[in-house]
């Protein structure tokens, strides 16, 4: 390989780098699904859910590519109170998600530390995000 | 520069890029500061307050490196129920956006579609994305 050859690479190597970490913050939703749960969890409990939630949306990003965004907050004051914003890449992506043993080892394991649970399905306006 | 060394600097470049590109997906809190919040929206001037919304979403992601994600959705089936997903680097960031013109300009302009807002301060949990 010449230095112009190298040259050449180089520069491509750099300019495909900058277009990649400058894709468009502020995306439209594309079909997307994204969905909120609202969940109140046993006080008595609260650690080892939250360790299991922990491990569950770790697991399910790193493996799942259709799993987008697992925002596990809590309510400030209210720490059983969590809530938890969901971004799938579409609808296939989210029923695939259900069937995986990492998100049903998870359903077990905190069965019981569940008061309550309430699903809010939602339509995207725009997801706006530079995380990652 | 030699053919050497720019095939030093080509892979110092690459694998540069590839780090960036693969910082974890999961990723721990660190000191953010996350917010929901729930709004209700005068239900004759719903198209506005959206293309309203999508502008200051925009603008603020663009040129505000604390704002790190707004993730609006409606309620499915009751369009006018907003929900706003924000996550700030910290809360000088947040401090910060509430004084930017872009900002100052949306609070104006749908000051009067805004039915209710409600505004809940969270603890971040576990903040997992691939989004970008």
């Amino acid at each position: 390989m010449t230095a112009k050859q190298l040259v050449l690479l180089g520069t491509t190597v750099l300019v495909s780098c900058l277009l990649l970490t400058r894709r468009s913050a502020a995306a439209e939703p594309q079909g997307r699904m994204v969905r909120i749960a609202e969940l109140e969890i046993d006080a008595t409990q609260l650690e080892s859910y939250k360790a299991a939630l922990k491990e569950e949306i770790e697991t399910s990003l790193r493996v799942e590519p259709g799993v987008l965004t697992l925002f596990a907050v809590s309510v400030k004051g209210e720490p059983t109170h969590i809530r938890i914003f969901e971004t799938y890449a579409d609808t296939a992506a989210y029923r695939s998600h259900l069937e995986t043993p990492h998100f049903k080892k998870y359903k077990a394991v905190t069965q019981e530390m569940v008061k309550s649970l309430k699903l809010i399905e939602t339509e995207p306006i725009m997801l706006g995000t530079k995380l990652r």
